[in-house]
């Protein structure tokens, strides 16, 4: 096991690392800018350095600032978090040369997965689903007839250099094709330059379904089922559950396999997670895969009893895997609400001092924060205050801890999203279990009331 | 369901409680003393009400306070909680006479295991193992003799009459009997102005193991295994866990069929549990039974993954047991240390204001609590601030998990025992799980260090 372990992160993510070192006794390095040196995970590390100014490029962003920490304070390891340098190869490649481990992949891994199109042909040959569709840019409207027939309808024809909605059309059958590649091919010149257009399925209702993975250095892997995260702002993850409301055990099992069988072959090592999309009939689509632990890993880890920080530093040190995929089994539901500080309404960020703070407990209730009475928000990192994460024998009960615990949660002194989370728990499609991507869309701007029948009648 | 529930407690417990209600879609009824009308447990109940000055007497152990109340309220169930009325026969009576379910076992049930001679009969009856001993006086020393021979060595000798150590003695042999109780008589006979000894099985090294039941109304009735609670000072549990150290699964399962077939004897309702005295030798001898739900009842479920007050609450509705003895078995090691207003050294009540409060989280870190910054314990209650419960894949990681937590405990502005909880963490005898109901008093009093040979030659 290592030693010491520098801690290369902030906010809740550093303190999570920090406490399972500690559960492994191993000792812990904590850096921090200068606006965190209050920060509870400065607080509890055995040792804190300051690597720079409030600024992340500065500090958490700043490789050498980090090495540096790492060099004098003697740390044999360094575990990176989420965002920031977590998915950085070259970090991770001179973290090694300096002869530390870097508690993730190896860097070669890293480094494939970080590049969007080669991950998506390594996982293509490794035998994982892509979402079907034209590869290369389409000739002409025959072209994108012919390919459709082959990918099956509905598909969308979207601009090859485009984004932003423009250029883009969704086709529902073969007759729409021939006019629509036209405009969009206009669309798309006149918007990029360039109208060249490509196609894929196009998935109404897709979710966003994830796959968790642990993997040892001796050729072990297990999966630890999925995670449901689609709901969703502005690609921001708000909500997230495991199980999957629509995952059945079959799926999990399929889905398990098809995965487990491309980590062997791609040589995945360490805990990572491979993104799917999901359309409404239980088809899942490679999207990407994130080679770090993610900021949702609490709710994988109350439904399987496994905790997935010790895991993933065990792992790294060498050690073996020590649970075999029989062995887990899914024995709770589990939802996680990220707490920010950000105005329910307008989700503009709310940074500032935290005047009074009374957390939620008891059964079935935990809370991963760095916030106290007093700790102050800063306005230079991301905005996640807390994860507040329920868990109960069946979804149900789970829905309902959640209620009742974001009740009881007291934030004071900055705005929090708390208010729209009990919007997410009380609307009619996430309670029912089915939803999709829009859901947020959907709650915040409800389609108007059509003239029903019954209206009808009761106005006449 | 029930529509309304009157909560008849205060404090940690009463809080616990209204988050099972809430969760299970009942709404609440809080009562209080003028002392704790700032308490979370009034703030998010549905409907609160002040039932007298803050003497218990005057409040929360006064029947027609709360029957008013209940009244007053329409609340058709009462929970006790723990303490207080919860194990009042007359008290249970009086609320099912107006007509509420008191939400415990029936009252004939009560009362029978609170005259603790009929309940050592009737467990006795029901195929429970009693301490064996003599179970009236002894005529003389030739009978102590006779009886000593069944009971087994060692034995010790009790003043009939007797209490707080004099008349006690205990004989390890034979041989040591008729001079031992001569002089035990002689002294109970200066003392207590009665010599009449009596005799039972002596325990050297007594564990109090107890066996949490769940029972329906319709005759299904499981244990959720047992619960170690050595950890006493002066009677007053500090820490307790689930499962024993000194427990196997043969023992336990062994312990379970002879209890549930007792309790299927007895006619037992509703959640309970039956406290044992447990030897050097694994042999379990029935101490007393309680009627109600325990302080310590949250490792259970932490072990189980069973919600016990959901279950208590729906039991005592009508429902059915869902669970199968079969379906439960033990999923990880807990911990609970009780955190009390207390000075860690003299134990002596340190009431008064809280002047700063950050309570530890995190994976496996549960706290039940009515704490908060600011909040006030009253000097007129039990010491109890928090429970704090930790769970880990096993013992070993459950202790460390319970010392990261507590070093992150902080509680300013009155004194905890939370320095104490450290002491008996780190004690090798707890660590080890060799320990019994002498433990705290080995912590406190540790035996003179013996010259050894070794210290011997270093100061020759």
């Amino acid at each position: 096991m290592f030693k010491k372990v520098l801690i290369a992160n902030r906010g809740e993510i550093a303190l999570r690392v920090l406490r399972a070192c500690k559960e492994l006794g191993v000792a812990t390095v904590a850096v921090h800018s200068t606006a965190d040196a209050e920060s509870l995970h400065v607080r509890f590390a055995d040792e804190a350095i300051c690597i720079g100014p409030p600024q992340s490029r500065d500090s958490y962003l700043n490789p050498r600032a980090l090495l540096a920490a790492a060099d004098v304070t003697g740390a044999d390891a360094l575990h990176p978090g989420y965002g920031f340098l977590s998915e950085n190869a070259e970090f991770a490649a001179m973290v090694e040369k300096m002869g530390l481990k870097f508690i993730g992949p190896r860097p070669e891994m890293i480094r494939l997965m970080g590049n969007k199109v080669a991950a998506r042909e390594a996982a293509e040959q490794a035998g994982l689903p892509l979402l079907p569709g034209a590869r290369g840019k389409l000739a002409d409207a025959e072209e994108a007839e012919r390919i459709a027939e082959q990918v099956g309808y509905p598909v969308i024809l979207k601009a090859a250099a485009g984004g932003g909605g423009r250029g883009m059309k969704i086709c529902r059958d073969r007759s729409q094709i021939r006019q629509l590649f036209e405009t969009a091919s206009t669309e798309a010149l006149a918007a990029f330059g360039d109208g060249s257009m490509y196609l894929e399925r196009y998935v109404e209702m897709p979710r966003h379904i994830e796959l968790q993975i642990v993997a040892d250095e001796h050729g072990n892997i297990i999966h630890l089922g999925e995670r449901e995260c689609s709901v969703q702002r502005r690609h921001q993850k708000l909500i997230e559950e495991s199980p999957s409301p629509a995952v059945t055990p079959e799926l999990r099992r399929e889905m398990g396999e098809v995965a487990l069988k491309a980590m062997r072959k791609i040589g995945y090592n360490n805990v990572g997670t491979i993104e799917f999309l999901m359309d409404e009939k239980g088809r899942y689509y490679f999207m990407e895969m994130n080679t770090r632990i993610q900021v949702e890993h609490p709710v994988t880890e109350q439904v399987y009893g496994l905790d997935l920080l010790r895991e993933q530093i065990r792992l790294a040190a060498g050690e073996k895997l020590e649970r075999s995929q029989a062995s887990v089994v899914p024995q709770a539901h589990s939802i996680e609400c990220r707490v920010n500080a950000e105005d329910p309404v307008t989700f503009a960020p709310s940074p500032g001092r935290i005047t009074g703070y009374h957390q939620p407990g008891g059964y079935g209730v935990r809370v991963d924060t760095m916030a106290y009475e007093q700790y102050k928000v800063q306005p230079y990192y991301d905005s996640l205050v807390a994860k507040l994460i329920v868990t109960g024998a069946n979804r149900e009960i789970a829905l309902r801890r959640a209620m009742r615990a974001l009740n009881e949660y007291v934030i004071e002194g900055i705005k929090t999203n708390i208010p729209f989370h009990k919007r997410v728990l009380t609307f009619p499609a996430f309670t029912a279990g089915q939803y999709d991507t829009r859901i947020v869309e959907q709650i915040l701007n409800p389609p108007a009331p059509e003239e029903t029948p019954a209206s009808k009648v009761a106005g006449a």
